[in-house]
């Protein structure tokens, strides 16, 4: 039984256990999960095929995953990505003359009718729609609740892909710092970022390249304040390498380092620290960990500069349940994996940015970037 | 009044007429079209901010909108878009603390519970969910009806914004060909055109941009072709600008041109030549557009190469309804945009592409992009 079949094989139990008879599924990180079909990167804008709202695929107990795909654009790239998965029962092409009402009522027939049928976290509500239109009585549930906790513990062949994850930013980032130059300015240096990423082996970008260049003069008529001495470079991107995906941060200091530029980083290199070592499974939930970086900072007098959670969950999607923050009370498990980045901005305008990928090990986080958390000064 | 104003005057005489009570769009297309706050591009992986479900703006006939905003990455970055907005009543703030199923009720209590919701296309199933936990009896329906047709024909303004994105694809093509040479990859051109379109004034690409190199040797082991001597180079990518987008195509031939070559790229101009004539408001529908381009390649006899539909609305987003295909029988207005984009792809392997964004007028189409469709060898 390979990863897919094992994945299916719970995922089934699981509806069984909770009596959902189906499961329809957009194209997303959970249907990657599930089958090893990767969803094509979002566009910056809204693309709509004819289909597009059912586009993904659906499954019973008893039988699919069956793939719904729009004939453009789509199928002959899903029949690429299901090419030898056996675990995959069907696909089924939605050409631009089918009627997506059609389409939604083969779907519900091929299920054999259920009452109950588990969704997509982000499904479209046009696809709920054509759903209910399809079957008035139809109930419908968030599948996110079985999944979730299923991709949240990363197995060792998930490790693996993202630790390489982050090996390509480690290296990616060793690059960019080699080829600043006085003058750069954020989006110059945020080109270079996905080049090195592209170079060093990764697919593209998981989330859009922020660089901020603070610490020096304020910028002019929203022009970007170019590279100078004086000048401090808040670093935050992330790769995608075999569909799954890497968050980074770090900051650099161009020239010299102040006094408080070396106290605040200091500190927030503590709270990192600090709570990496607390990542341990069974003895620590998210909102405590959350709490245990922010009382670091807060015992400098720095915890109002510290505005957003501790850290998310991260595999597949560059934001993934659990969150490390108030709200959320799971507890760690060995093979989670989170960004740690108890990053400030403080009144007087300085970012000090770290983040890093990691997991939950029994001997505390295990980072899965490397790259120095000492003063970078070039 | 302004064209905010006057914008969501119309959609509150058109949900009063529908009989819906109150409206929730998420960050989307529509929601920049009704208050003219953009949307963040979207990320190529999913990311999920606490609250994101219900990040975007509710409003009803009487009061609104209302946006609904997480604290994290969104609060700094609406206030600053909604600056001097009037016609905007309020920001409510999402903050880590605050429970997600009491911001649904805090929204449907200040929509005055309404009994039908109209929501984004999009909405999340997660928001419905949270919508329908809020008040079980809620009756939802799609705000698309609405919205789509209003968005669909584009304004004074809007269509100055639309020209000068195609001016700005223009110049940035013209600027890539004069770059390209022997030994570059798709990808490193993919790369001149990013950077091309920023330097001319977009603030990023539409869609991901494409290159296919076809017509020389093939790829081998995945690895893309370089251009070389014999290469076609098919084209298409867009901008975005000031919230509105292009979308562009061409090809390129390299060193030569086939007389093979010369007549597929006179049949897929006259196509696209004959389509632009007859888009004129009232006489014609988007399925029989399509087929006129259709008919034009069947002559030929190549219309089996011509794959997809003729083209697609665009706007705010890179693909907007009507859609340029068979079962789209909306009548073409003045002032609606699409792509016109017979483009084939031969059994031999050749692509011929070509595409324009060209508004409906009384005159027949006018292109918003106007590179020369004559050959292009380089």
């Amino acid at each position: 039984m390979n990863v897919y079949e094992d994945r299916l094989a719970r995922i089934r139990r699981e509806m069984q256990r909770r009596e959902i008879d189906a499961m329809y599924l957009m194209m997303s990180g959970d249907l990657q999960y599930l089958t090893g079909v990767e969803r094509q990167p979002h566009n910056p804008t809204d693309d709509d095929k004819h289909g597009d709202e059912l586009y993904g695929a659906f499954l019973t107990p008893e039988m699919g995953p069956v793939f719904v795909v729009p004939r453009m654009g789509a199928s002959d790239y899903v029949r690429e990505q299901t090419r030898g998965s056996h675990w995959i029962e069907d696909i089924v092409v939605i050409d631009d003359g089918d009627r997506p009402e059609s389409v939604a009522s083969m779907a519900l027939e091929r299920m054999d009718f259920p009452a109950r049928l588990a969704v997509s976290d982000r499904m479209w509500a046009r696809a709920l729609f054509r759903l209910r239109e399809a079957d008035p009585g139809l109930q419908l549930c968030n599948a996110a609740r079985i999944l979730t906790p299923m991709r949240a513990v990363k197995d060792q062949k998930e490790t693996q892909i993202m630790r390489e994850a982050g090996r390509i930013t480690d290296a990616a980032f060793s690059a960019v710092l080699k080829r600043i130059r006085l003058g750069m300015t954020e989006y110059d240096i945020g080109r270079e970022i996905e080049h090195q990423l592209v170079l060093h082996g990764g697919s593209g970008v998981s989330f859009h390249t922020t660089v901020s260049i603070c610490g020096a003069e304020p910028a002019v008529d929203g022009e970007t304040v170019p590279v100078q001495p004086g000048s401090v470079i808040a670093f935050d991107f992330g790769v995608v390498y075999r569909g799954y995906v890497s968050d980074f941060g770090r900051t650099v200091f161009v020239g010299n380092m102040t006094e408080t530029g070396r106290r605040y980083h200091d500190a927030v290199m503590e709270a990192q620290a600090t709570a990496i070592r607390a990542m341990r499974p069974g003895e620590i939930t998210a909102a405590e960990l959350n709490q245990k970086a922010r009382d670091v900072l807060d015992a400098y007098g720095w915890g109002e500069y510290f505005t957003h959670r501790l850290g998310h969950g991260i595999g597949i999607d560059v934001h993934e349940p659990p969150f490390l923050y108030q709200l959320d009370d799971t507890v760690l498990q060995e093979g989670m994996c989170f960004t740690v980045e108890p990053s400030i901005r403080t009144s007087d305008g300085l970012c000090v940015r770290v983040e890093d990928v990691v997991q939950v090990t029994p001997d505390g986080g295990e980072p899965f970037t490397n790259f120095s958390r000492d003063y970078l000064v070039i």
